[in-house]
């Protein structure tokens, strides 16, 4: 996301900031701050942030402006959420899930997934309590659960990097190490993001019930965010670990508007689960923002209720493929490796080959970081394209595993992607063999 | 504001809820939940929520829907607010605040004021920090603080009982109570809510000097919850503590579009304040809902820019002082005692001459609680006027001194508030002398 780095103060503080902002990298200059569109060349295309360069749907902002019209769309909603969005979220995942969802105790509307997931952590993390997720892992998690008292604790996915067409079904769980290094007795929750970012895995039925098995023995809450659902691609399936035998009961599942309806500003995301872990995450998000913003809420509803009828996923889904084969069709003709994959809106592009020049004047921001630090900074300038370093998603014993990757990100419309791809051909003179 | 008490979940609590839940009421019935609209008449006139009846201006929404047609506009902003919002809250808070307010280091955009306010909790509270508030308190604070491991201390504001006609002014402070009884080594915070809710009582330059005193003497962060600060009547100066002297230094003011543009359901507000407060504070939200949604800061944006030559602050103020009188005047006719508010949108009525039946059938979740319980419910389901009880915002300790009072909110039409006032006026019969 963004940078939180910068513009250090300089006055004397007088009140000592929380201890708890000393861990989870909260107060260290992250790579959004680095990659900012600020530090790089004025025309350099972004490929670096996970937002769209596209609006909504003119339909759902229609919505929005008829919201804004009303008075009571104007004021709090329900800390629930408003009941409109609550019953549209019952009809549209409801089916998906299973379930008759209960729209009082089972549907929870959040400042987008993640406060919902910061509510999830404020509700349930004791002191010392462990949460487990996959590297490279979503970086808001990290700082989200240390501030409420948790310990992160990584498991990364392995790339088959012996693979000559990886997709990112080649990024793989060893469930030994899982069970026997990362799983302890305090362990409170797994993290399963999936589709995922950012390598684009869908985790497989298979996959996920040996992970449902795990959180069944070890009693785990599972936090399944699934907040790219809407864009899997290929007909592969995407299974929600909720639906497994003996899960929905420990599973909390997370959803966005942002991602589903190209409105990442709008800050609309929900939970979905059983009461006993809805009620808790109500109480902590009622105290953190009291209730999401109401006439995007109600907005959010609309594009829900007339999403099927609309074909509006589908096509979207297929407009996200043919962005992704631009992409991906372009490191083919450069002759680079790249993880393809199956789901969210991401490519993971194998840097090991680029070779820059040794004498490049590398900022000191990027000067001892992992390889791809400097990658993304060569690519940037050189040829002003902007991605995002793998390695930042890994925790220090691990960031070798992501050295190897930039990030680029394809929610980006067709024409923007066919000019990234013109500009990345050039890379071709820094390859090495 | 709203429920969150009701509903509890029946199923086997397989993975148990944070002890941080245990505290600070976060999973107690509250008063939103018992006087929601649900429990009461159908008719039932609200004038115990405090949001509007009424939209927007005009002229913001219009700058929110041009906001949606945009691409930018629609997703994430930077965490620290749209540089817009920030140039126009430097532009507006600048001159009253006295400083050339930085954009980048001194102002920070925050999900509304509430998640602004938690944010600063996470930021600066270490485990058992006591932090003091100000009875009756906005009931936010309370689990704020709590799930931030800091401890609430209660200082009460002393109605002086005698006055024949009170106003705001004469609930006061005992200095020696909070210097003696409140401050210990372990105080890091004080909140000063001006003008405030429920009490409406906007602090006088004395208070917050002798305040201010205290903080400096003691090294306290202050919170100076200022969203009302649009709302001060009858030419009554509003004192920021945040310039008075050495403050400055040592304080965070906090707003709200939601208050200033009748906008509650927006979730827009902002703190202000040096940046070693701000920076932390910015790394807590970022982590927390990494950014308000961009839409109606866009829309926030506009109305500050304009409010001044469109002269509405001034023009809102007359509209409030109005619909104040109509309520007062309503009580006057009824002969029934109040508050009379410098500030904000409440008027504190004195229950304490109703009677009614012995034989009244209250709900059990009225019964046991403080004789306001019984008074706002019987208005409610009697006469059909919705209102709340003050002793909800007060330690136990302390909840005698709010039993004497039930708190109307006038952010409503004239029309409602006349309706208001004639169904109260059937209350004459039900006092003692
Ligand atoms: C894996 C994952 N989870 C959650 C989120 C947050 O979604 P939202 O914008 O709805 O807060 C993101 C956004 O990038 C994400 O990539
Ligand atoms: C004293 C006080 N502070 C803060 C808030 C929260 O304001 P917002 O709606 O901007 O979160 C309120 C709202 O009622 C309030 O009364």
């Amino acid at each position: 996301m963004y940078t939180n780095g910068t513009h250090k103060p300089n006055e004397t503080q007088l009140i000592p900031y929380a201890s708890r902002l000393k861990e989870g990298r909260a107060l260290a200059q992250d790579v959004w701050s680095i990659y900012n569109a600020a530090n790089l060349p004025p025309d350099c295309i972004n490929l670096g942030q996970g937002y769209m360069n596209f609006a909504p749907p003119v339909w759902i902002r229609e919505a929005a402006t008829e919201a804004l019209k009303q008075v009571a769309t104007n004021h709090y909603s329900h800390p629930k959420g408003r009941l409109r969005l609550r019953h549209a979220i019952k009809d549209f995942y409801g089916p998906q899930l299973g379930r008759d969802l209960d729209v009082e105790t089972e549907i929870l509307v959040t400042s987008g997934a993640n406060e919902g997931e910061y509510s999830v952590f404020v509700a349930f993390l004791e002191p010392g309590d462990e949460v487990i997720m996959f590297e490279p892992f979503f970086d808001q998690y990290l700082a989200s659960i240390t501030f409420n008292s948790g310990v992160p604790i990584y498991v990364p996915l392995h790339p088959l990097t012996d693979k000559d067409k990886p997709t990112s079904n080649d990024w793989v769980i060893d469930f030994d190490e899982l069970r026997r290094r990362a799983i302890t007795p305090r362990t409170k929750m797994i993290i399963v993001n999936t589709p995922h970012n950012p390598v684009g895995k869908v985790f497989t039925r298979e996959e996920l019930e040996k992970i449902a098995d795990l959180a069944k023995e070890h009693n785990l809450l599972v936090m399944a965010d699934e907040v790219y659902d809407s864009l899997v691609f290929d007909g592969k399936e995407h299974v929600r670990i909720a639906t497994l035998p003996g899960m929905w009961e420990r599973t909390v599942t997370v959803g966005s508007a942002g991602k589903l309806f190209a409105a990442t500003g709008w800050r609309v995301g929900w939970l979905i689960g059983p009461s006993y872990i809805i009620y808790p995450t109500l109480a902590a998000t009622t105290r953190i923002v009291f209730c999401s913003n109401s006439p995007l809420q109600e907005a959010s509803a609309v594009g829900l209720e007339q999403a099927r009828e609309r074909g509006f996923v589908d096509q979207q889904r297929r407009e996200y493929e043919e962005r992704r084969a631009i992409l991906t069709e372009g490191f083919d003709r450069l002759g680079m490796k790249y993880t393809m994959p199956e789901g969210s809106y991401f490519v993971l592009l194998d840097v090991s080959r680029l070779q820059w020049p040794d004498d490049y004047p590398f900022p000191q921001s990027v000067m001892g970081r992992g390889r791809d630090f400097m990658a993304c900074w060569f690519i940037a300038m050189e040829i002003g394209v902007s991605s995002i370093p793998v390695s930042e998603f890994y925790c220090e014993e691990h960031c070798i595993i992501g050295e190897n990757y930039a990030r680029f990100a394809f929610c980006k419309d067709a024409d923007t992607l066919k000019r990234a791809v013109e500009r990345l051909q050039e890379l071709a003179k820094f390859l090495k063999n």
